[in-house]
């Protein structure tokens, strides 16, 4: 694969996607997959598929397929995802509470420092992952202690914005943002907004078209 | 606008995005937004703003922008958001209670009707918007007599598939699915996937690449 080849952006958040049936496949055994069942499960074109991984050279067999180990491999080093990232959530509701549970994160090399609130009655609270929650103004002392990379914020509307500022004048280059409001951040910074009634217009879209 | 036009899917994606600001705006009392601003704030290219836009016929007018309200208005039509849509959500854990509690979930005309979970203990227990947890195998019965028309599903991973099969058996034609597990279905229905870490490693790859 050649490293100076730019990939386009769709094409990052396919790879994610189609490493977590590339995962269940290893796990399983199954050593080759072809084009088309990964798309079919993936519910992408296959011709996309074809495409997105010609970015990787050559680990397609004309009739056969991938090679399982070594798409996922290159995909993994693609998206650096052999390498541990440092988390620091801000705002410890139930989605921050949720948030630091899933399984999908642990699974996938990123791991949470810290948890923090602004609301005095969380603030000392022991999570279930052994985490007490901190308060905001710990924020830049945190990102620094203990090297936090990325911030999730999951604070309510009002209050993402403040959180996201503090993680990044702490220095936190990438933040996720769950609140349901848009968060802005300087060039230096990356934000990826969450919006989960997003996918939900997308599918009453399809729904009132068939119904 | 022509009702006959296809719409590409990642048009309707973007709308969605694009609906946020103006309804913000609208809220403001801003009466026109050029397609840069709404490119700015929605971090999409000015060109794809307009590309997408067009779909929708005259509302920009050059050099000035677009009218926030017939915009607006027009999305909305086209998404469908001016519908009541009936939810029914399966698994109350931390992610399912955050779900239920969403304020763009309720601003946007999403009711959610019914909540399930296959577990003795969170059966009967009153959520805060005052809906009792009913048991996975009310689902049937309840899809029809509340007219259950979008499943939510955010049970642990191997649950996941039941609770989604539970659904779409019943008559449910579109799922939103927050497990970490894909959820097969049959042709008639649509699922969309929703998984937190696919946008954690966007952020991730760029990260790996600037630092």
């Amino acid at each position: 694969m050649s490293k100076t080849q730019k990939i386009p952006e769709p094409t990052i958040e396919r790879l994610a996607l189609y490493s977590r049936p590339l995962e269940t496949l290893l796990e399983t055994s199954v050593d080759v997959i072809s084009s088309e069942k990964l798309a079919q499960i993936c519910d992408v074109n296959p011709a996309q598929v074809r495409k997105d991984l010609a970015f990787f050279g050559e680990f397609g067999v004309r009739g056969v397929g991938y090679n399982v180990r070594e798409l996922l491999k290159a995909i993994k080093e693609i998206l650096g995802s052999y390498r541990v990232w440092i988390l620091g959530i801000v705002g410890m509701g139930n989605l921050g509470k949720a948030l630091i549970g899933n399984d999908n994160f642990k699974k996938r090399n990123y791991r949470f420092a810290a948890a923090f609130d602004s609301d005095p009655l969380r603030v000392g609270q022991k999570l279930a992952c052994g985490l007490i929650v901190k308060p905001v103004e710990d924020i830049e002392k945190s990102v620094h202690a203990l090297g936090i990379e990325i911030g999730i914020v999951c604070s309510h509307g009002a209050e993402a914005q403040r959180a996201a500022s503090l993680l990044m004048d702490a220095g936190v280059k990438a933040i996720l943002n769950f609140a349901p409001a848009q968060v802005r951040a300087p060039k230096c910074c990356m934000v990826e907004n969450v919006d989960f009634s997003v996918k939900l217009e997308n599918l009453a879209y399809h729904l009132a078209k068939i119904s």
